[in-house]
């Protein structure tokens, strides 16, 4: 069977991500327009930096997320359009701060901003970016939806000093895994979601809760095979972007459940392997292969699946229409990634 | 004359800030509980890398400015106390970045958190600390003074960047390190007493404007001072603490007003010495010299003193009592220390 015969899973992934644009075309325009207005100063750095990577070819997926359960709750507004454009601003304060502390060199296939800018630039336009997040939401005007979004921006800077705490830790339990990333990942989906709902009136305070599990469910989901991909999926063809978890010695699901699932030897080469100081070249392809023979990676995009699809069963409880149909099919979406 | 013979201006400057502390008991108590559990949080890093910095004997100069400001338009509440809170952890959180972004070693006579912790905890609880202070903020549930707050955060973030853009230039203008210090130390606690002030109600609100520009020119009158106690202020004692700007090559009014001042060789130096990758260890004793010797030493605190001379009068139209005479009196503090 050729790739023309059926479509592939990029092209239906690419489908449903382009169809929820098309469907949000006015709301991304006016957003893509706070993006760049609320990040104007006269210094120039900031703007330099911070438009490269906003524009670097980023999903906007939360940006999406809050636009369509304002949809799917009656319809979004101006309000809307400035938590989606606080939302955004907040992961890439993340991002910016999340590459400094990584040391990673490559963010969505460009150089890293820390990289062109420097670790002192990054760090300083990220806190620039939060603290404009914030002034978005007040003039909002709304306490409720200000308090979800601090909320979520301490929950996820809590997440990601646990993610450090808990690097080189051997025996990483999954509940632990499953905690970080709910904190430093789910949240914000969860917040993006409430928000978005919250800022549609009525209809949206009454199905608000339903759009948060919503969002953290996917959010859950999306992490989990962010992490998958990190080795590569299901696929046998390992992409120039994998193993960065790796190479940082963080366990992830695929490792958590690949050295369950592994005899003493490979116990022994994860807790070496994963140890910075003991690590070599070539044990990335040995873990590959270690997390593929277990069937650690079909259980990792099960795990996702199940998140899912709790995802999907969370908007049940929404009148049905076109947005909840989209961001259904969203949930389908971040799990087909993985293949 | 001996010390015990007539109190010297250290002693003066404890009596003052002492007199404050013991009029702000009660408040300063509420405050101090506040702080300690706000950077609470179940990942052990963050309540003892934050203890560590916030009671590494700071004066808490910010929360009593929100403190005295509510009193002298009425009186502090519970508001107040979050506010003065959330005021110190958004200080805390850009000093934790600071030492990052200027790699210090030492902050309050203390090793720098990140020498203990490393630079990634301190990013990170710095963002958490910054979430934690809008979660306070949110919680006195009053948009404008949220908004003062988010927007103080954002000037604060551009005026670090505008710093660090500024590193490394010989000839600074004066207005441009004045802005510099406007954004990064002024506006915190511009926006300090002008939050305090809106806390205390209907007066407060009356008052807000002239509380305000209390605020930024005590906050530019602070920064002057310590710009100057970089290089000893104006006695001829080199202490330890001496010497941080000037190995990180930033141009402060003392060096801008000493170059200006200086004959072409004193140029040459300054020009020279502010390269770190040109600058001796035998330098920082020749540029104390040339600022004492060009009386830039003299010039720079001058202009702290015309400035807290523009806090102070601004006080002016308030209603005279005790806490507009301790406000005064703070203002004559800052300058006081130089000496």
């Amino acid at each position: 069977m050729t790739a023309s015969a059926q479509p592939s899973n990029a092209d239906q992934i690419g489908s449903i991500v382009e169809r929820l644009q098309g469907m949000l075309e006015g709301d991304l325009a006016a957003t893509e327009k706070l993006l760049s207005e609320r990040a104007a100063s006269p210094v120039p750095v900031i703007p330099n930096l911070s438009g490269y990577i906003v524009s670097a070819g980023g999903k906007r997926l939360r940006p999406m997320i809050t636009l369509a359960a304002a949809h799917a709750c009656g319809g979004a507004n101006h309000g809307t359009h400035a938590l989606a454009t606080a939302v955004e601003f907040i992961h890439t304060a993340t991002l910016l701060h999340d590459d400094v502390v990584d040391d990673s060199d490559l963010r969505r296939g460009k150089q890293a901003a820390k990289n062109v800018w420097g670790n002192n630039a990054s760090i300083l336009v990220g806190d620039f970016l939060f603290a404009r997040a914030f002034t978005l939401m007040v003039e909002t005007g709304k306490i409720s939806i200000l308090k979800i979004l601090s909320d979520a921006s301490s929950v996820i800077a809590e997440g990601e000093v646990r993610q450090l705490a808990a690097a080189g830790r051997k025996d990483l339990p999954t509940e632990e895994y499953l905690a970080i990333i709910e904190a430093k990942t789910a949240a914000l989906f969860e917040a993006a979601a409430r928000a978005g709902a919250l800022s549609a009136g009525d209809a949206g305070v009454q199905h608000a809760e339903a759009l948060a599990a919503y969002g953290k469910n996917l959010g859950l989901a999306f992490q989990i095979v962010d992490d998958a991909l990190d080795y590569g999926g299901t696929t046998s063809v390992i992409g120039k972007a994998v193993g960065d978890d790796f190479r940082e010695g963080k366990s992830t699901l695929p490792t958590i459940i690949a050295r369950r699932r592994g005899s003493d030897e490979d116990i022994a080469f994860w807790d070496r392997a994963l140890d910075l100081e003991q690590q070599t070249d070539a044990d990335l392809a040995h873990a590959i292969h270690l997390i593929r023979s277990t069937g650690a990676a079909e259980a990792t995009i099960a795990e996702a699946k199940a998140y899912a699809d709790l995802a999907k069963s969370a908007l049940r409880t929404l009148p049905e229409s076109q947005w909840t149909k989209a961001l259904s099919d969203l949930a389908d979406f971040c799990v087909s990634r993985a293949h």
